[in-house]
């Protein structure tokens, strides 16, 4: 193609910016055509909103497509939005339907009506069964897109379905299904390349201990049962064992990475905020309702502070050790929930196993607490040597150290598993939570402490 | 086989367990022959070692092989330590030979030859090729056992070669290579299956943007790449561009997962635990160094505020705001650090865009900065009002906390960039470390506005 070799016309802010980062614009044609789409999608993103609309229109439609697919989902969403409705529909044509349901809902009604009538029939109701399931379920994550063989046919058949079936998100297996469409077994390719082309599919498919899933479980779930058993793509069925598409192990990978960085943010108390596309009105918007929790249970650990008045104007040395009462506690607890949280997350922590989880992080507790209580407490006996107090002030520093220490560990260990048992999100409920409960335990234990022994 | 069904003779302790599981002694041969390799990894995974050594005893070498191959590191090397010598030889016989370089490493020399002399040539020469490769790279994950054909090949001698390979760990793509082995072109199976059967296996790869790995690339990168281009493999190469192995999608899941456990637990100081497996001595060890640091720290802490005696005596009500000073501050530094710790993992966080996050991250500091400390400022403002110096104390707080919140987002954000680019791992230096300095420098500058303004 040298005709499409001459430079195409794009706006000043455009040029200067691929200027910047190295691109002339004669090479905004490679750009545009030779460009692996996932390493474009990537360049668009770095690029303000309506320089990437303007690049997209630039793009022929499947080229489009390919970069839209390969878009996160916020700036996909942005993008879409800012093309003109003929256009969304011609690229629409070239998307796949997942990447298509999770782009539609954006659209007022209207607008949605318009451009799914553009798009041909048959695809049309591949988006709107899409559309039916939640978006964090195996529904919500599977593909329509796969090849399915009646029991009565021969892997030369099926062989023949793959090469015919230029659409199917994956052929890694071949699914075998009755005439109600329900699953009966799973082939491998590999099993139906070895098999002789007459060879009926149903006598090389597996049928005992098919793996499978239920159209509403949790996209956790599934990426686990597909980590677990290294699959390359798991069925999903409904109620009546149906087979209704198949989530595949590239969406698996992206539901893995999502599920770790939440359960990460959300320890600490930032939600899911995109470490770049964020604006800081939001990410003050996500943050501040944990920061204002904890502002207020500390505002209240200083009114609480204020009320053991009388020990604290007698022994002013008390306060140097709050922070040092605090701390530790808090780490203890967050490495405790930081294990569990973890370990449901990836499968290896069950709520049958909690026990052995709870004996082994409280032992753990009450030896870091006696340790760590040791040292604070010799420091406290040595800083307050001249006073006469010393000996019960170190005493009191020593109880609180690790009695705070060893129930930190114990809820840092019990409220994930509560959580979970709850089918409240563990990862939610463990990070601010946990070491702001265990800065007021620490503190009303030491001041009280102290009141009773020094007062 | 019908006499295999006869129970087989298993220790006291091993029934007792199988009966507490709901086992009967009748349906152990199920167990060893029926139940999925990965299910029967799981049960065993519970058990104690010994009984975990009586029930692989009692199962044959290939089964033996594929629980094994299920099994997590650890259990799987106490495991293998506690087979008969001429066991070991006869289950890696039928075991891949990553698992194999997996644990070989945990005999002493002589036993480790002695067991190594008794597997197969071929077998043997792909494991010592595999040990060369440092473990976390993409050379010590790769599998050596893929398809790949010379550029004269056509298609239909490729799918020849696949069905002839049933050891061939991954078949979704063949390798063409030159005659010396260097990497000229990936074709995936679906455009060998559409392909004519004498078409040359040239005509139907890919060979521009070839994505490929260099053998010591770390595996979290490598795992990126499959992610970002969405693979089921990827190649590795030498530095001559020859063809040395494949890394499979399944092991790449492993490693976002382990890699997302590493830096959660390593954020919470807590390193690398295994919820379940780990002894309390060794969960003590491996937390134990972070909360020394952390100890000391908050000692020197306790001994600084010790030298402020002048203005504690004189206003001892400074001391019921040392936690608020202190903690929201740690918490929006955790926030920023996580932000960035995981952005870099999943490759949304690049050096390159070090700046755009540290500003979006400053000014929001900045913000909740003065949002939080106007609140602790009034509440300190209410708190002393019978006293004279209530609108200097809370100026001391307000002051204190704005700039010690705005400090703490610039620090969670420069750290893990700082330690990403003088290439430590960002989450080691992010968690206890972050909330630590933080404390430090939010006392020092309470007490110190606290003398220059209330003493």
């Amino acid at each position: 193609m040298p005709e499409a070799k001459e430079p195409t016309p794009i706006s000043e802010s455009l040029a200067e910016i691929l200027q910047e980062e190295g691109y002339g614009a004669d090479e905004l044609n490679d750009l545009l055509t030779v460009v692996h789409p996932v390493d474009l999608a990537e360049f668009l993103d770095d690029l303000g909103p309506d320089d990437r609309a303007e690049l997209i229109r630039l793009m022929t439609d499947t080229r489009a497509a390919e970069v839209i697919a390969a878009m996160p989902h916020d700036s996909r969403v942005d993008l879409v939005n800012r093309l003109g409705e003929e256009q969304v529909s011609r690229i629409i044509h070239h998307l796949n339907p997942d990447v298509v349901a999770d782009v539609l809902p954006i659209f007022p009604e209207p607008k949605e009506t318009r451009v799914l009538s553009r798009v041909a029939r048959e695809r049309r109701e591949d988006i709107k069964t899409l559309r039916r399931y939640a978006p964090h379920t195996a529904g919500g994550r599977m593909t329509t897109r796969y090849v399915s063989m009646p029991e009565t046919a021969t892997c030369g058949a099926a062989i023949q379905a793959i090469q015919g079936n230029a659409d199917a998100e994956t052929i890694d297996y071949v699914y075998v299904v009755d005439p109600d469409h329900r699953l009966r077994g799973v082939c491998s390719i590999r099993s139906i390349l070895r098999a002789k082309p007459d060879t009926p599919v149903a006598s090389v498919m597996q049928s005992e201990q098919l793996i499978f899933v239920g159209h509403t479980l949790d996209q956790e779930h599934v990426a686990q049962v597909v980590q677990k058993y290294d699959l390359k793509a798991v069925p999903v069925v409904d109620n009546a064992f149906r087979l209704l598409g198949v989530v595949t192990v590239d969406d698996v990978i992206d539901v893995i990475q999502q599920e770790a960085s939440e359960d990460l943010l959300r320890m600490a108390g930032a939600d899911r905020i995109h470490p770049l596309h964020e604006s800081v009105l939001k990410r003050v918007r996500v943050r501040l309702p944990w920061l204002a929790a904890t502002l207020l249970v500390q505002l209240a650990i200083a009114w609480m502070i204020r009320g053991y008045d009388d020990v604290l104007q007698k022994f002013w040395l008390l306060s140097a050790f709050f922070p040092i009462v605090m701390a530790i506690g808090g780490n203890v607890g967050l490495q405790s929930a930081t294990l569990v949280v973890r370990g449901l997350a990836t499968g290896e922590v069950t709520l049958g196993r909690s026990m052995r989880i709870f004996l082994a992080e409280i032992r753990v507790g009450i030896f870091i607490g006696i340790a760590c209580g040791a040292a604070g407490g010799a420091t406290a006996f040595i800083m307050s040597r001249e006073g006469g107090e010393s000996l019960r002030f170190a005493l009191t520093v020593f109880i609180a150290m690790s009695c705070g220490i060893s129930s930190a560990a114990a809820f840092g260990t019990l409220i994930p598993l509560a959580c979970q048992r709850m089918k409240v999100d563990p990862a939610v409920a463990s990070g601010p939570f946990i070491t702001t409960l265990n800065d007021v335990l620490s503190i009303v234990l030491y001041l009280t402490l102290a009141t009773l022994l020094i007062l």
